[in-house]
């Protein structure tokens, strides 16, 4: 028996609190698990700062990972087991994938690739066929197994529909996280039935997709709606988003005063890679989140009032506060706030920071094809392949829904602390205060 | 101490799987538990014919009566613990009237009253203030007690906001009932953040109403969706729908036989007096569930072809099928199945039949106000009061939606029985295949 | 393909609150379903009386039975895939035992069977085997069809392990009906790891039953301990047992006015049969807790006092109330309150009761043989079996424990209502009173 | 208004998975809350290694105490509401220490104590009394209001009943930490029913503890039953004690070689102070999981070659293997397998591993007092109180109850791995083939 088909002697079972139970039979999953860069995602915490609001959300990408594998492996033996059989190699890349698909996130991901530019997805590709041990496990199924499997993260595997198990409009990934973000924060809303839309998928006939029969709209719609409240009450948190913001400025300090030269008591030797913009592969595997945790407990105590500062406020949550805020009619008031802390020797770069939900790599559905995301069909019962929203007003009106929300950030226990002087204190009280007066 | 607030010596509870625990403090509200009308309502299914298609779905109103008593009685000693405090009185005529909202509801209610033309909510009125054991007990507070409680269902008690508690677009009912129906049916569709609601709610300044926090928009956006979901997947759904149609034509079927001068084997004496509409309170309350289903049960042995076969068909669920059917489009098709159904000898009045899921009492949301339910408004930061789908694009997709579900139900099983010469089975068969193809 | 092995065009699911789904594919389980004495389990409740103390548990036989089937189908399909086997025959004769195996039941089994000497088993047997639907579909497979699936229920089949998947002491019933009861009533006891225990159950290599991988053993004390707990706490609660007294005694009294040439206003016909113990089939399926419950009601109106009564205290919940009874001990207390209450002409054949738990058909755990409950054998990592009970302290104690609960039920109403003298009802409320002091 | 009673202006609350909300309405708790030394909590682990076996359990201290903080809010402000009422400072004094009782845990706990021989609880006493934010804002109530909240951690607190809330055979740490380690591993042993738990409660009439009304007892029985399911499968876990073992060893080693004069690349400064035994209150407080895990992580690329392996087998795990362990009848089998490891030049006292269940701070239910935690009473119907297992076989078989198990770790990868030698491989290979066939 080929490595590829190879069982173990005994199925292997993961307790899960959504799924029951995540069963591995394959040993080549089971050596996958084993593996460092896959253990590594223990250490990168699922929802970054999202705890800092919802205390529950403590579980990591480790946790998840398994979960997306648990979904790709039951659509493919138990939803799929009436289809025309997939190959043994086309099941095992898919499988491999789904478990694999997060294993290039670094860190509170969000904020480090937006100071370092960094892309998690590429990645995910390079941990898979570079110099790594899952590269390893990997190539005992073949030389070029390693590249079909980064090749469902590239998206350009030839069996479309595989690609879009693990990456569409309602894809293993979301469907997981979306239940599991849900377990754990406490909230009731992303519950969805998963094992009734799990019954009513099916491979696209044009073999380039996934779709869903017409009897599963509602459930579909359901998970659309689940998807939304999610992100307007879990995701795009302002609070978490401020533990978010405060994140992207360390970075920005840190990076800022390496590159003037300043002297770091306890050279940050695992971050200056990405200083430098010199990263290895290795240097990328090496970070995880007690990596940058670690070096905000000790920056802490970094001569440089900012740095220390900001970490300071992110390991105690001392966070700041935010006010509702539109580019267009709120620009006087930017620019009186900054003026304002400006005179009070806050530098206004690090603590007057407008955040947009816009920038949050969460959508709650895109029916067009633009959109690098696959819009979800309805396969109606006369054959006909229609877009989800054009059927359901409700996703109609939740894909049309685009309110960004931008929040300005500010350092209220400054101002109020007497670091400020008291009338610039009184004015910007009062600016603040005048502007929620404005709002409904 | 007077009966109003008399308290028992320990506070009782009843285990519920909703709620946890169902708190009963008072003496009054304990005693009326304990009446005979009240008894009767484990005697009526909450959900009619659902439980043809989600078994798990045999509650009572019994039930669902404890469980809205429960939120009521949590929005008043918990939610409202920091307003203006009620009256004693205020507050047990709404606990009463919570506990009692369903008291005058009939077995069916839906297809009893479309036959009979009683109305549930004028009997549980009739019931609260006419010669009964809870009227006994509601007297026992003052002779003009009963009519207090029983002007909240009728909507005229001076304090609106009560009444809304009971009766409107977030009420205590529908909140109970969502909930209620979801756990039973076990769907996870009708789940929503019941704790969150209970803690955004507000009385009205204008003392008209039940008004929620603008920091709970979410969480009642997320109620509306349950309600869309749970009509669209359970209420509506049309196998429990052709139960409904079948209790219909029962029904019609025995009052025209004995207004006809028919015979029955066994006088179905607790029914006559609707037959004839001359129907006493205690007719009424002596129906119920078992009285009607005890009725059916022996009419499968009646001489009446057409009421033998339909309880047959009620009792053993023998449903009639079902297609989609537009009025203006499809009337030809109607015309035709009805010729052919009774050139078979098969009455179509009974047999072939329109329903419209619009007949039913549910509606997703409501935003206008000539709905007789008061719409859901927010109380935005500025004081100001804003209708709930002014604000929430989901909500107002949801409220424009009224695409009404209308189905035409035949028998199959006759069709196919050999009961029909085969040209005309073949005829009527391919009519409806055709229809089918039509279809998406 | 033969009848035995035909598949639906597509599976078939029923939302199941418990297992989620009930999933079917075979024709056969579709239209053993479909039969009339299949479908007359929903109007059969699963706990006869637990409603009167926990509400929620309003919940039918079909509902249990439907969860019984899918335990087995997935003992049979999922956990035992990998062991040598079944024959198609066998398989099928399981599941059709599992969806069968409540057919018998008649309303309120238990009071029922101690008036009138049913046997629930004997007649699920004679149902599957005699002139009904459910033994038509089953012939369709083979003459002798129907009597494999009866012996299964009769314990005789050969294969001694599907006959133990249906009846030992962790078989597919008891699991399903804790789980259910628990769920139903909204008690947290009944809980168990289902999914576990179906993964570590292996069949007996003796061929006579199933047997648990050693590993599964904390998952199995874990199902004891639940059982335990239901017992204890759902099954044997007095109250329950209160309303089981009262239908015990409007059934003895019916029995008894009828064979003492009492006219009933109705000839209650559906139940004379058992009367005078001529009992059919048909008589039998007839019955129902509909047939009973309209028995009832309107017995509430019969010129005898003690049935018209009873039936009023059943249907309206006047219980009678409880003390615990020593038959040793409290055989004074017994014989006065007996003088008592024939002094003031209150029949104490129906008003003073005593009611033993031990009658239940409930125990927590047996391990010896003779109970005719296979005991739970562990299989130990050397291959050799031990009884559960012998390796774990817990299930020893709950096995050796058998602490009979024995109540003694009284009308505390009558006698606190002024029908009976004051002296006399001070006497027994005296008597009462130091009987619970007494108590710990 | 004093800060004692100081409410704020608007309840807050915190989405929790296990108790829906936690409710702060005190201005002093929600100032403990935002404390550095409470935030502190969130890098600590609840449950040290539990997650190399249940990947869900990975949430942190902070999470458990604000659980603990809602249990003991909850019995004072309403189980307790009828009771005489506790002093505001009394109450408030009961919040602070539930709120803060783990306050002085350190990363990994179990081994770290192993290991350096600090104590918790010594360290929660410390940190509530010692120069820290928590004294701080303790001590804005009185200068004394730390020590009395220290005193119920010392357990010296003139109302005992407040101390056994925190810390007895029934207390608010175990009843939350049950649910919650449940929740997260997604076991369903661990349920027990809280809300009815905490009905029954009573203050002790000698103000010496907390008791059970006797109606409670069953619910206290299930609380009992999921200590113990939870200790035996989740607590004990052997591949959890893997890891366990390997921390003890990591530290073991790095202090060894510290106190050696071993010159660590990268000095590890926060950890030296215990190294050398001289800590103090802020290098213990700056300690936890992220700092440790971070020395794993670099220590990986240390020299000394078992510093480094047993770092990298922690963090990816690679786990040592366990077999059964008798001290008396496999002391040769210990002796031996040490022998053939030394040969090999693998050091057995990092490697070859005896760990005993018996110490970890666990214990299913100690019915004697010298236990140091109350044994539960029980308040019979008679004013009498009588201790748990008096009552009940089933908690007196789990109190009896004491088998210790025991393992020996052992690292079959370097046997397997050509490291050691073929022949000394086979015969450590066929000794615990052989240990493993002899066991049950």
């Amino acid at each position: 028996m080929s490595y590829l088909t190879e069982k173990l002697l005994e199925e292997k079972v993961f307790k899960d609190p959504v799924h029951g139970y995540v069963h591995v039979s394959d040993k080549l999953i089971w050596d996958l698990i084993a593996t460092k860069e896959f253990q590594r995602l223990r250490r990168i915490h699922q929802l970054g700062t999202t705890s800092l609001t919802f205390h529950g959300a403590e579980h990591s990408r480790f946790n998840h990972s398994l979960g997306v594998y648990e979904i790709v492996r039951q659509i493919i033996d138990v939803t799929f087991a009436n289809e025309p059989q997939l190959e043994p190699e086309e099941r095992m890349v898919a499988l491999c994938a789904a478990l694999l698909h997060d294993l290039g996130h670094g860190p509170f991901s969000h904020a480090f690739e937006k100071v370092f530019g960094t892309d998690h997805e590429e990645y995910t590709q390079a941990i898979i066929i570079g110099n790594t041990e899952v590269s390893e496990v990997l190539s005992k199924v073949g030389e070029d197994f390693p590249l079909k499997v980064a090749s469902i993260i590239k998206k350009n595997y030839p069996n479309q529909t595989l690609v879009k198990l693990i990456s569409s409009q309602i894809d293993a990934d979301r469907m997981d996280y979306l239940l599991r973000d849900a377990y754990y924060t406490g909230v009731s809303y992303g519950k969805f039935d998963l094992e009734r839309i799990l019954r009513v998928l099916r491979p696209s006939p044009d073999g380039n997709g996934v779709i869903v029969k017409y009897s599963g709209m509602h459930a579909v719609e359901d998970y659309i709606m689940s998807r939304y409240q999610m992100y307007q009450q879990v995701y795009f948190h302002p609070v978490s988003r401020s533990g978010e913001v405060l994140l992207w400025k360390i970075l920005e300090r840190a990076k800022k005063l390496y590159c003037a030269g300043y002297e770091f008591q306890v050279s940050p030797s695992q971050v200056l890679p990405f200083f430098v913009n010199e990263v290895s592969l290795k240097d990328y595997i090496v970070l995880d989140d007690i990596v940058l945790m670690y070096y905000f407990s000790i920056w802490q105590e970094e001569a440089d009032p900012i740095l220390s500062d900001l970490c300071g406020r992110f390991l105690n949550r001392r966070l700041l506060r935010y006010l509702n805020y539109d580019p267009k009619e709120d620009a006087e008031l930017y620019a009186e706030l900054k003026g304002l802390l400006e005179k009070a020797d806050i530098d206004p770069s690090y603590y007057l920071v407008v955040d947009s939900s816009s920038d949050l790599p969460y959508d709650y559905y895109l029916p067009g094809v633009g959109s690098g995301k696959e819009p979800i069909k309805l396969l109606m019962g006369n054959g006909e392949l229609r877009e989800l929203s054009t059927e359901s007003p409700v996703v109609e009106a939740i894909g049309r829904e685009r309110r960004t929300d931008i929040k300005l950030y500010y350092p209220l226990d400054f101002i109020e602390s007497g670091r400020v002087e008291p009338v610039v204190a009184e004015r910007m009280i009062s600016l603040i205060h005048a502007h929620s007066l404005k709002e409904k």
